[in-house]
């Protein structure tokens, strides 16, 4: 397994994850906590000790624990209560970073962990065989070991926690060895030679004064194998994440998982049984990425953005059927639809069927209909219509029906405001992507009335009267009470924070019609087709004529007074474009005009440098210094493949730069989505990034 | 209701727990963190907002958050998100702290925390309704507000976490009002006018600029209840702790709870709705105290020492039968048999089943038989016999059968090793309170074998020979491979934490030779009997040899070189006094030379200095700064009860000085048992200074 992707430092954090078991291996930033964590907002705060004890009795640590960044190369240190040892750091090391492995070497110990991902089996047809598969919820670690002394060495795997740690090998009557904590976290192994560990850190347990290898009271767990003089070894380990029964609140579902694992150590065997065809999958993804094409920035950003994205995902049962939820990075917001809608191209290279999932759980319980009203006469209501929560709840509490955690009433476009008419974009965008890639007519027979209401809201928000309509929004919804809408861009200014009047809206609004155009007419419903068509048109219109001569660029907001320079002017582009609606994306198609506009938009605020910062990297907005990784890799792919750009080396600038506010702006955040300056400061922890799959379908 | 213990200072960390539920609601420091939690080792760091937010919009709180403890009277503070403020810290406040009560006192707002404690019926036997009513895992806070301005304020109760909250409200469509977080811990109310809201903190909440009362995205939910100017009311609130489910692992076994109430909302409705009585409960109890006709500070220390001990307790259920824990506070290890013989008292007086409870669970799963050997020649064993483990496992990880989380090989006379010797006394002294106070012949008749078995063993661990007997013991457990035993005093020096010669533990050996003679007499095992007498008599006149006139006390170790004075050389008259036995503790019975001896010991040293504090606090061993709580709670019983001393204003000094370790000495540990000159540093959030609940039978 060759790991292609070249990282810029070897030292930042990254997830490494099984697929929906919310759970993460965070590490990789050096002297810094790290662990084996589920559902949490931010790494586990434990130490990571891989390494080797030798014949002189000094420890060999990488430096995946908190202080092992220090400039001294070896010291004396002392274990939690009092057992003094050395330990050396392992200063000179080099990272891998493929597609699902991420390896760590070093002139006698390189650590390999491996988080195979491919296609989740669609639950309501699949075999429970392949379920089971997909949903065990472990990652495989490897760490080899050369010994190029004449004595024997001891090769390290151990993790401190702040809980206790049971011992596996007890109770699997010497199965496998390992240990696990809380029945929730573990690891295993079957290496022949391995014995596992208990105490109160590694520091003790290599320089032990007792005889009870497994002594309960200590808070490390680890393994260790002997490698005799000029011997290599490999020591394999499962890692297990789980957790039993009801894992959410108010309405309750537990893991999909537990369907088909009673117990963190039946998961744990059946990765050591099925590891040979993990590490297979694995090394398939691996290859895939490494002959993408891409170049090595590029592959970093994609592997990077992957494991933020398994990381958080949650694949629930709910009694009756699989329940999909992707959780909101840091903020662990369920089911963020203006996240959905991003995370919607990975989820149909892999797994359609979570789209789906997710798009019925907002119709189920999620949906509503509301009033609008004209922000300039505010206490007038006007008929809405359908739209969608931002959220279904948060950190595993399912908000109210048609209720989100997010949305609060009462502000004029400030964060926390309502994003109704964005959210019904969403829900059409990720429909009609869905319906198009996997032709699933009977989705679209059974969602027919809602797509039909969905259009008649998108109509309503524009202006209740037809002859008013602008193919914008216009109109803002009743549940701000008074308020006005925001997109999601929420913590950027009105540039595009703010939902009325806006391109960036507009676009998805344009979008939407187009889709619904499509829709439409697959199922023969003509007049409103004609009439999807006529929106999409308006729309169309009116970005384009809000192009700017004199700026070179249509301003954000087509309020007559703001002069932001956006570039996700042009993001909706993609929808029709992955629908295979090339016509709608060209510029010899129905809407020539705004497709000609908006690469005219692109070249000017590029080339002005209005929207790029000092170091290449993009610039979402000219008027914000808050970009987003994620936006920044859907645009580029649709300037790209949709609008035909091609930077050169601008674009291999922008994406060293990108790479460098991952791994040297977020280190300890894993995959990150804001972005102040190249400096992480908001959306850490974050699912949204892998846009950037879309980058190998170019 | 009329608490009456008075505090040196209001400003002290408190449990505030339900029975059995492992749980606590800790404040009471100020400018510390606090709130409710489960299963912790220390408090729950969140904060805690409790007072008023006046016509002026400024909000007046009692300093039971971090940094409230500022000198600033009055200062403008900024929200989570930015929302501004302002803020008064309540300066002037007193602190009752009765024995189920505890209320800080203000001008305008009175805070009153009320955790009713009784007998635990016996599960196997009582009525599910009192079962249900025992177990229920709630406690009761009233919160009581006079409004003396002309305008109405807005009373608040208000509690900031790591997570997130659900609305009560919604879920009980109104029955009751409040908020509930993981389904885990939550408050209720049922007052009329009273509201919830949930936000990022309180400031943001008074002051918040939108409309949505219950912002679900934020860790803060409280209570709000409206005064009119001139109007006092009172907002009763119950908190409630729930873990659903399996709650321990290796051995699955949930709280008890869970067979009554199903959810956390069941158990905050079965709280509000039996609220009368128990209220009632803490009232008698905290009238009980009062009357006991102990000082101030005695009342103090028994009231804290209660407190630890239920915020330890976990009531269990293992599918068939109750299973009683109590978990060692700060470490969390389960059933250490020596806190459990600590305990004891406390038990007895309240629920004696749980005493029979963990007596059955040792012996079913915790005993074992091993050999001995005599330190000088390590390698020859002997037979041993029957003794228990240290422990049953930490942190709910049940550990193997026959072995504890603590205990390990390899140490001679150090921290971790076993506690063979000790442990074995342990059973049989509990078991010997629990026959003699409950008359419970059926118990007494199932363990007559077991019984039988702790007698061979402790003559074994004295000296295989039965002529070289001498009443102590002499051989350690092979179980330590060659090292060698310690007591419970496992962090002192060998003064009381060597097991082997030494006095502490030989007056425990003595006095379960004296049990086993009382047991054995009562089953007509006559020559079992005589052989108990003869065994406790060879103790007592080996102690009683102890003696060295010079010293004026018996040195603790008796192997000719150790000269350390030790209080706890008295400790284990407790058992023969508390079981009736008083002819065993008398100058003029069996071992009056033994007891005449301990009282010139006890007086040397304590008039000597030698084991006294320069603020009068009593220090366990001469050689040791190291003092624990719960032994010298249990040895001044002893003192004043059995050896019938009178330290007069010696004992107020004493019992101001132990206040003051507490309150002073570790503010942030609500009740902690290790102090090193009258500064906590070990055993921190520890249940087992409730010794001091035999002061109530003086």
């Amino acid at each position: 397994m060759k790991p292609t992707s070249s990282t810029s430092t070897p030292s930042f954090h990254a997830h490494h994850s099984p697929m929906g078991a919310h759970a993460s291996f965070t590490c990789g930033a050096f002297g810094a906590k790290g662990g084996m964590g589920i559902e949490l907002p931010g790494p586990y705060p434990g130490d990571i000790n891989v390494g080797f004890f030798d014949a002189d009795r000094t420890l060999h640590l990488l430096p995946l624990f908190e202080g092992s960044d220090g400039s001294e190369s070896e010291r004396y240190v002392e274990g939690k209560e009092g057992t003094k040892g050395k330990l050396q750091v392992i200063q000179q090391l080099q990272r891998g970073y493929g597609w699902a492995s991420d390896c760590f070497r070093s002139e006698c110990v390189d650590f390999e962990i491996v988080t195979p991902f491919f296609s989740l089996p669609d639950p309501t047809s699949a075999q429970p065989a392949e379920l089971a598969f997909a949903s065990c919820p472990v990652i495989h670690v490897n760490v080899h070991f050369r010994n190029s002394t004449n004595s024997p060495i001891t090769g390290l795997f151990a993790l401190g926690i702040d809980h206790r740690w049971s011992s596996l090998g007890q109770s699997t009557a010497g199965e496998m060895v390992g240990a696990c904590s809380q029945e929730r976290i573990g690891f295993a192994s079957a290496t022949e030679g391995a014995n596992a560990f208990i105490d109160f850190d590694t520091v003790s347990a290599m320089n032990r004064q007792h005889q009870t290898p497994e002594f309960l009271l200590g808070p490390t767990a680890g393994l260790s194998i002997e490698i005799g003089p000029g011997e290599s070894k490999t020591l394999s380990i499962v890692l297990g994440f789980y957790r039993q029964g009801v894992a959410t609140y108010n309405r309750a579902m537990g893991y999909y998982y537990g369907q088909h694992f009673g117990s963190l150590i039946q998961a744990l065997q059946f990765g050591l049984a099925h590891r040979d065809r993990y590490l297979q999958l694995a090394e398939t993804r691996d290859r895939e990425l490494a002959a993408s094409g891409l170049s090595a920035e590029q592959q970093f950003l994609v592997a990077h953005a992957t494991r933020g994205y398994y990381a958080s995902t949650q694949w629930l049962w709910d009694g009756t059927q699989s329940v999909w939820v992707v959780n909101e990075g840091e903020y662990l917001m369920m089911n963020t639809f203006d996240l959905t809608v991003d995370m919607l191209f990975m989820e149909m290279r892999f797994n359609p069927w979570t789209v789906r999932n997710e798009l019925e759980q907002f119709v189920a319980r999620y949906a509503f209909y509301d009033q609008v009203f004209d922000p300039a006469a505010p206490t007038k209501l006007y008929p809405g219509g359908i739209s969608f929560t931002h959220d279904m709840g948060v950190m595993n509490h399912w908000s109210p029906a048609g209720q989100s955690a997010y949305e609060v009433s009462g502000l004029d476009r400030a964060c926390f405001s309502h994003m109704t008419c964005e959210q019904l974009t969403n829900w059409v965008l990720c429909a009609g992507v869905y319906i198009a890639q996997t032709n699933d007519a009977d989705f679209l027979q059974r969602y027919e009335r809602i797509l039909q209401d969905c259009f008649t809201s998108l109509l309503n928000r524009d202006h209740p009267e037809a002859d008013q309509r602008n193919g914008l929004m216009g109109f803002e919804s009743a549940r701000t009470l008074g308020g006005g809408e925001i997109t999601t861009y929420d913590s950027l200014d009105h540039s595009l924070g703010q939902a009325r009047n806006n391109i960036y809206l507009g676009g998805k609004i344009w979008a939407s019609h187009v889709v619904l155009h499509h829709l439409f007419s697959l199922i023969d419903s003509d007049d409103l087709a004609d009439q999807a068509k006529q929106a999409a048109r308006r729309s169309a219109a009116t970005l384009t004529a809000g192009f700017d001569p004199q700026l070179g660029y249509i301003p954000a907001v087509l309020d007559g007074e703001n002069r932001s320079a956006i570039i996700p002017a042009i993001e909706a582009l993609v929808y029709p474009y992955v629908m295979g609606l090339e016509d709608a994306v060209s510029e010899a198609g129905d809407y020539g005009d705004y497709i000609r506009v908006l690469k005219q938009h692109l070249t000017t605020i590029l080339d002005d440098g209005l929207c790029l910062y000092e170091d290449g990297g993009w610039q979402l907005s000219s008027s914000a210094d808050n970009s987003w990784a994620s936006k920044i890799g859907l645009c580029q792919f649709v300037a790209r493949k949709v609008l035909g750009f091609n930077f050169g080396e601008a674009q291999a600038r922008a994406d060293r730069a990108h790479v460098r506010w991952q791994q040297l702006g977020a280190p300890l955040s894993a995959c990150s989505d804001q972005f102040r300056s190249g400096v992480a400061h908001g959306s850490l922890y974050y699912p949204r990034v892998i846009t950037n799959i879309l980058w190998l379908t170019e």
